[in-house]
C-alpha cells in the first residue's frame, strides 16, 4: 500500500516493505540494518530475532545518496538485478540469491552474504584464500565466453546489447578510469599530496601512456564483446575460505572482457602492495607476497585455460574451429587485461576513487613506495601490454616496478 | 482510407497511396512503374504527365520479393528511412531527400533520381566520374568520423548504438560476406563453375586466411565505431559526370568504419577487372585503368586526409588530441578497410550474390582471370592487412595479383 510511489526507504520502512512482499511473516520480529558503504546505493539487512533468517534489500535512489545533484538512472537497479538473475544461471554458487525485484521503489532482495567478508578486507588482514583463484576464474569464463558472439546465438546476443546499454554507468567509468586518470582535465583527481609533483610528471607528462590510454578507451566505448561485470574489484567480491560471491553487477553492459579480468588482477596488486608496506614480520610477509603473486599469475593463467576448454566444447560460430584461432582470440583478451590492470591501478592511486589497501599505509614513506611501484608498473602494463601474454609476465611486471622504485628511492 | 493496414502496393495502389498522402494533387494524371530490381524491396515511379513531377515510393514486405518463406523485419524500412534523413543532415546533396515514413504500409517517399545512373552501370559503360573521389570521402568523413565517440556526445552515441541495432540485417552480411565465402558450410556459395577446383584449393583449403577471417568478422560484430551504412557497394550509389547519391542505408548499424570504405574500393576493383577483361581498344583501357586506379587510391587518401581535417577540427574527446592519437586511429581504419576490401571482392565471386561487372564477362578465359586475379588480391587484403596504411598499397596489391594471374597462366 504504501509501496505504490518511490521514496527512499529508512530501517524501519524497510521492515514494512518485507513483511508487504512476504519476505517475512506478519508477526516476525526483524531488526533492520543500514548497511551501505558506497556512494550510491541503499543496502538493508533484515534479521528475524526469533528463526534468525536474514535477507538484504538493495534500494537505488533517482539520485546517489552523496548527493541529491548527482541524478543516477534507476534503471542500473534493473540492470544488476537482472545480471544477478544470469549470473545465478550462468556461475551457479558465485553470486548472492536474488528474488523480487520492484521497478517502483527500485529495490530487490537478495541473500544475506554476511557471514563471508568483503574480499578487500580479508586480503587486507593479510588471509589466504585458497579456493578464489579457482573460484574467480570460473566466474569470469561462465559470464563472459558464454556471453560472446563465439557461443551465443548472434540474434539473441544483440537484443541483450540492447538491453545493456548503460550509459550513465559507463560514462563514469569513462570519466573516473580512462580519462581523467591521465589528464587531469577536469580537475578531479585526488593524489595523495606528497605524490602530486611526481605523478604531474611521470603521468599527466607522458604522451605516449596518453595515446595508448586513448586506444583502451575507445576500445571501451565500442567493443560489445561480452556481457561484462564492469566493476569487478574486490569490493564486489564476498569471500572466506571456501566460499567467493560476486555482488554489484550495476555497471554491467557488453564491454571487452579484459575490462573483468584486469580489475581482478589489479585489485590482487594493491593487496600485494598493503602486504608489502604493512607486514613486518619478513617470513610471513615473503609468504603472503608469494601466495598473491601465485593468485594473480592464477587468475591470467587459469582464465587462460578454462577459456580455451569452455572454446572447444562449446564454441558455435563455424569459424571458431580453425588452428589456433581460439588462442588468438584469447591472447589478445589478456593483452586486454594487461591494459586494463593498468588503468585500473593508476585511477585508484591518482583518481577520484581511492583502495583502502593503499590509503590506510600509515608511514607516508611506505605509501609514497607503494603508489609509485604500483603507477610504474601501470605504465608498463599500458605501453607494453602486447608483452604480456601468461600470468608469470604480470607478476615480473610488478616485481620489475618494485625493484626500480627501490633503486630510483636510493639515488634520491 | 485502404492504406491502414499492410499490404504490398500495386502500380495502380501506388498512385491511390501517392494521392492519398497528399504527393499529388488529385487531378494529377499519374503514371507508375515498378522499377525495383533488388531481392528484397519494392520501389515505385510515379510520374505525373502533365507537371513532369516524379517522385519514388519505396516499400518494404514483412517477406522479401523473392520468397514468402524469407521472413525480414520491416523495422529495416524504418531504420533506411532514418538514416537517409540523417545523411541529409550530416552531408546533404550526397543522398536524395526523403518524405512521409509511414511504419504501417512500410513505406516512404524519396527524391526521384532517375536522371542517374546507378554507378556500377556507369563503370561497366566505361564512363570517368570526375567528383566521384571527392563527394564518397566527403560522405564517408561526415556521416562515419561524425557519428564516433571522438566526435559525439558518448551518451547521445550509445541512444543511437541502442537505435539502429539490426539483427536481421547484420545476419544476411555476416553469413553472406564473412562465413560462407570461406568455408561453404551451408553449400550456399555460388562459385563460377570452371573456377570451383581452383576456390576450394585456394580459398576453402586455406587455414590461416580463415583465421585472419574469423578475425575481421568478430571485429564487425563486435565493434560500434560509428554509424555505417553497411551496404556501400556501386549498386547503392547514383551517379553522373557531376553528382553522387548514396541510396538504401537499410543495413546500416554501429558498425567498424572500414566496412564502409572497404566496399567502395573493392567495388571499384570489380569495375576494374570488368574494363581489364572487355575494353579493346588499348590506349582506352589502359587510360580506364589508369583513372580507376586513381579513383581507387583517392579513395583512400582523401578519405584519410578528410578524416584527419575533421578530427582536428572537431574531435572532442579529451584524450584525441594528442600527437599522433588521430594518425593511430586513421591507420587502423585503413587498415580495417583493406580486410574489408578482400572480402567483398572474395565474396562477391565465391558467394551467393555476383556483381554485373564480373558475371557480364562472356569469354570464359577472361572471366576466369579477372575472378583469380580479384581473389588473388583478396587474401593479400586480407591476411596482409596491416602493410596497407596508403591508397597506392591497395592499387599495388591489384595490380600485383593481376601480374601473378598472368604468370600462374602462362606457366599452365
Amino acid at each position: 500500500m504504501r509501496f505504490d510511489r518511490f521514496f527512499v526507504l529508512q530501517p524501519d520502512d524497510a521492515i514494512a516493505y518485507a513483511k508487504e512482499r512476504g519476505f517475512f511473516p506478519v508477526d516476525a520480529e526483524l531488526e533492520s540494518e543500514e548497511i551501505g558503504d558506497g556512494n550510491i546505493n541503499y543496502v538493508f539487512r533484515l534479521r528475524d530475532r526469533r528463526s534468525g533468517r536474514s535477507l538484504i534489500i538493495k534500494q537505488g535512489g533517482e539520485t546517489a545518496r552523496i548527493s541529491d545533484a548527482f541524478r543516477i538512472t534507476p534503471d542500473r537497479v534493473r540492470i544488476e538485478y537482472e545480471m544477478l538473475k544470469r549470473y545465478n544461471e550462468l556461475a551457479p554458487g558465485l553470486v548472492p540469491e536474488v528474488y523480487a525485484y520492484d521497478e517502483v521503489m527500485h529495490a530487490f532482495a537478495m541473500e544475506d552474504l554476511s557471514r563471508l567478508s568483503i574480499m578487500r578486507r580479508a586480503l587486507m588482514e593479510h588471509r589466504k584464500l585458497p579456493h578464489f583463484v579457482e573460484h574467480i576464474t570460473t566466474f569470469l569464463v561462465q559470464t563472459l565466453f558464454y556471453t560472446t558472439d563465439i557461443a551465443m546465438d548472434p540474434k539473441e546476443k544483440k537484443a541483450l546489447v540492447q538491453r545493456y546499454i548503460n550509459p550513465d554507468l559507463c560514462e563514469i567509468t569513462e570519466d573516473l578510469v580512462y580519462t581523467e586518470p591521465f589528464t587531469d582535465a577536469k580537475r578531479r583527481n585526488d593524489p595523495y599530496p606528497p605524490n602530486r609533483e611526481w605523478i604531474e610528471r611521470m603521468i599527466y607528462g607522458d604522451g605516449e601512456l596518453r595515446r595508448e590510454v586513448a586506444k583502451l578507451k575507445w576500445q571501451f566505448m565500442t567493443e560489445a564483446q561480452a556481457l561484462i561485470h564492469g566493476d569487478l574489484h574486490t569490493g564486489s567480491i564476498f569471500v572466506d575460505e571456501r566460499e567467493t560471491k560476486v555482488i554489484d553487477p550495476e555497471f554491467a553492459f557488453f564491454g571487452p572482457i579484459g575490462y573483468d579480468v584486469g580489475n581482478v588482477v589489479a585489485n590482487l596488486m594493491f593487496a600485494w602492495a598493503n602486504a608489502e608496506a604493512t607486514m613486518e614480520d619478513e617470513a610471513a610477509r615473503l609468504d603472503y607476497l608469494h601466495w598473491l603473486e601465485q593468485a594473480i599469475a592464477g587468475v591470467v593463467d587459469r582464465f587462460r585455460a578454462k577459456f580455451l576448454a569452455a572454446w572447444h566444447q562449446d564454441a558455435r560460430d563455424p569459424l571458431a574451429r580453425g588452428i589456433g584461432v581460439a588462442e588468438d582470440y584469447v591472447d589478445r583478451v589478456i593483452v586486454d587485461s594487461a591494459g586494463v590492470t593498468g588503468l585500473e591501478l593508476a585511477r585508484r592511486i591518482i583518481g577520484l576513487a581511492h583502495v583502502k589497501d593503499i590509503t590506510s599505509i600509515s608511514d607516508p614513506e611506505k605509501r609514497l613506495k607503494a603508489e609509485r611501484t604500483l603507477l610504474r608498473a601501470a605504465k608498463v602494463f599500458i605501453i607494453d601490454r602486447y608483452r604480456h601474454l601468461d600470468g608469470s609476465a604480470f607478476v615480473v611486471t610488478l616485481k620489475t616496478a618494485h625493484r626500480e622504485e627501490e633503486k630510483a628511492e636510493k639515488r634520491m
